[in-house]
């Protein structure tokens, strides 16, 4: 149980989307203080120069990295590229500080799985079991007790909350399971990329990574860990010409045509404060859930047939990442879940 | 001084976008109860069917618009097009209902002034003269106690603030004033218009109105009440493919250059929550305020010249309408200014 | 064989998306004299006044539809919603002119299935045995002799070249076929309509119609002629925040995994003028289409396993509609089917 | 006068939009072959590779930028960066080969301004002089005889073509232009530049280079060429969320009142084939210039007064750079002036 008026927050990495974001909450967050800001690329610049939408919010400047200066924090997100968490969480642990990393660095067990997708070596193998998945509606409890969570990704999020009601149930076969996603240019990062100018993905639409994308294994995973045993997953992520948004598109085929798919996901999702099951018949929208931490679902049976689609929408930099690191911070502190996170998604 | 524990508050025409604006941010205002939502055409709706992104957050069904409905709210806010709080305004004044009209019905003092630009005879002429105009940054005191607000326009509003320091300051000349402005589609409402659709406003830009556009007596007004004489002002909207967001871009002749006018700028507004002069040599832009009530100011001399160019951005439905709204509410109960407004904007 | 030196043409329903773009084709094709587009609702009214594309380039004005004014044409397009072209089109085949019907009305060859999908009962049941479905990469021959050509949908032209080689070499599961499309919101036609507002549609993605979608008869009906037996398809479309384009994503399970698919792709359609397979490993881009009537193609065996993923593009108003129009027109006329089509697509 | 059956093309610098831009209207031009196009990053490379819109029409690769390799040449195009023409061009001209250069090196005859703006020496102020301005509405004679001819900016060709008519008539201030213009992000080039990302730049409008713009030079001396004396000019440029178009709003007080300034526009482009003129009272729109070289102009005067306000539209690749290119290529080779560029903007 936490005690203590405030959490001290550190976040490493701050110059990204999902650091931005992760300071838009929580400077509403009425139960934290963002002590440590970090990047080593902008040491010293103060954060709303940045961010001009923190001007007169938030006063803090970057600093660089250091375990030191991180020391006097309750909580650390790493908002970072993969391989960089792996580094400094260790000692960050050690000193027995909470870590909840946003990026891929803990989230997948099996380490040659990911130094194959990742294609670098692992440079902490050792703290891979001991992270808890911070999937809320799966691992709740875990999370609550962890001292390191994986934030999972992105795409991994709707595709496993989708799949979620109907694998527990075991009314389809997870032998062919199809997701057809797509995201936003804001889940590629605030990178300098000409494939994602205004000009080139604007007013266009394409796939990509169909022959393979690294939060394949990571869904598998999940699925499996939801399923109990191994599911097949064709994923086709697609870039949509939207800042913010994931659309998962999931196709199954059902082993029992007697369930009641809309009843199914309802009861599930029942008492989930971030999960809303959308009446029978309607088609989630990515507006709906802009700049908010819910997901919204959808589940149809076309002609009452034998195949399922569900259909997810959430904010990638929100419930696909930022906002659900918040999410397991409130659990992880025994804060109300919805803590910081109550506000309306921005329509229109 | 408002000593209840809550502020009872009506929504008229509750189905447009400032309708559901003011939703957005009266649901997260800690001293409001939303008691009454009314809209003709949608009566017995759910609000949250129609606006999906209040899905849990508001259970209130739409309601027929009568002053009985009403006359337990200690403020009824107008999110009607012109013409209908004309009609029942007066009702709402006389049972001591405070108003806060979004609309162009009060904002002009001159009658046969509204009536040739709304072509319409008015239907309230005798309450005019009492209403108060919801320029905060103005009017301030007069807001307070002000029993009717007419909430400026979105053009106006950015207009006005970015001629502000330099006509008080007497700086320039007020003959030759011109407002270059570019507002987001959801400032021409939710109307099914074929000229809004995405097929046709998107990936485009244009002017319109260039020869005369409605916001142009109010912005004559409220300039020469700020510069104490009649002002000649130049008015030509655009349309941009954005959904929030107003830009204008001012342009006027300084009769003083020995003025510092960034200076002149940072002291005039230097204790406006809701104005940010941005430092010297910025360029404003509309997504640094997207959601947020907030108003960012640039202001240049371009080649240290006589001409001064100032940039003003504003989200149209927030500071421009629904934010200004809640920000006039919030002085007319005492409340601190910023109260229900304090989250940043939505970046990116 | 066509031996006048002009085609005289005919367009009845010239203000919508499709009638324009086929004007925009037709006055640049060499061989086309376009005598009369007509429009019941701006009869009298310039074309370039509507379109100001076409200012200078097209003096026509809209006429009424009638069978008269018509009756000098060699060659009448219908560009109108469905239900037009049913009444019109028996007294124009019976004068001698030839018609290619842009609308539904020909399309589906079981009248009873089209009257359950279009809610209304057919006007013109007789007529539609004799019409050829203009999909030229299969139904070449059959369209230089037709007098009725039934031009196919937008959607169901990618779906069907996206699984035409695959059924033809009798490689996949046809009981599991499933197509996730995306179309830019041109493709919901000129229409007044708040969902296409561009404040409601754009920065945003969604499904619709997934219970069922009026393209899916006609898919299934040309998938099966294709494949020889009837096929089982799930078809789930999403509206796009882009103006034109159109990009299918389709799976199916390989029953022959010793294929080589994109060797079959190219094989297929080496003298297809306007199927462009993509270098292995490519993912097409709706942009690359954009204007242009090339269907372009890139085909994945994701991880090389035994599921196989086409991908499409193809600009819905070109190859997925006018465009494919005038080359059906080019074949009806020998004339060569790239006449009138050469101009790449606009990029960026 | 060109006897030659075919003009041999080269382009210098063919990887970025003005080259793209420039080979989509080149293939289709029927007097035009394309002989060499050079990139030294992309040498080797398929043109088509890198432009997918171009697979199937152009079979061509980049080559490695020589004077040699463009000797066979009979005229080249730079599409560079600023910089770079100035070092090949007097190698090219020196054997007869004419030239079009897209870039800034040859537009601004005062060498010390040029260098002031670019910030570089001029590595070729000898044949600075020589060079024609490629405005043909000014300069057409001159331009047929050239051989080295300046293409103008894109911004610049917007804002000369607007003001040409009232400067030459002489009826306004010279003394207080203003150009308010707005430009879609393809004019800042295919580079991998974060501002210029879809998650930065869409949903969002600012303006920049308030305080000076290099733009600024060329469009003071083509005025004051134009005008006869020296003019001066206010210039905002601002930054559109679309990827083609630039829309100009200029200023002026009128000093004669009496003019009929529809009139004055009309007679001064009636014989442009590419002005339009629109109708009094109309607003121009860019996407009815997308793709096309038509620049579209509406002039009005706010309440009929003494300020007139001329919008300007353009394509800024076309009639921008690009197209106007091909007109003066056209133009200097005694071609008709609108060869190649028949076709109609693609709208929607």
């Amino acid at each position: 149980m936490w005690i203590n008026s405030v959490i001290k927050v550190g976040i490493v990495g701050g110059t990204g989307y999902t650091g931005v974001e992760l300071l838009r909450l929580l400077v509403g967050h009425p139960d934290v203080e963002i002590s440590v800001i970090s990047s080593r690329s902008e040491e010293g610049r103060p954060v709303a120069e940045l961010f001009p939408n923190l001007r007169g919010v938030l006063e803090l400047c970057f600093s660089a990295p250091t375990a030191e200066s991180l020391a006097a924090c309750d909580l650390v997100f790493f908002a970072t590229p993969h391989g960089v968490a792996q580094e400094m969480v260790p000692q960050l642990l050690d000193r027995g500080i909470r870590v909840i990393d946003l990026s891929a660095d803990f989230r997948i067990r099996d380490i040659a799985l990911w130094e194959q997708w990742y294609k670098q070596p692992h440079g902490c193998p050792e703290r891979v079991n001991g992270a808890v998945y911070g999937l809320p509606e799966v691992n709740r409890e875990q999370i609550g007790a962890a001292q390191l969570v994986a934030c999972p990704g992105c795409y991994p999020t709707s595709v496993q909350l989708g799949f979620l009601p109907l694998l527990e149930a075991d009314v389809i076969d997870a032998g062919d399971l199809v997701a057809n996603s797509a995201s936003g240019v804001s889940g590629a990062g605030k990178q300098a990329n000409v494939d994602n100018l205004l000009a080139e993905a604007s007013d266009s639409f394409k796939a990509y990574g169909a022959p393979g994308h690294r939060h394949l294994p990571e869904m598998a995973q999940g699925l499996a860990d939801i399923y109990g045993k191994p599911v097949k997953l064709t994923f086709v992520p697609h870039l949509l010409p939207i800042i913010r948004g994931i659309h998962s598109t999931l196709y199954a085929n059902l082993t029992d045509t007697r369930v009641d798919v809309q009843a199914l996901f309802e009861k599930r999702f029942a008492n989930e404060p971030f999960v809303d099951v959308m009446p029978a018949g309607s088609h989630p929208q990515t507006r709906s859930v802009r700049g908010s931490n819910m997901c919204r679902i959808g589940v149809v049976r076309p002609a009452g047939g034998d195949k399922v689609v569900v259909m997810v929408v959430e904010d990638n930099l929100v419930k696909g990442a930022s906002g659900q690191a918040v999410q397991n911070m409130n659990i992880m502190f025994g804060l109300p879940e919805t803590r910081g996170l109550e506000a309306p998604a921005l329509l229109p």
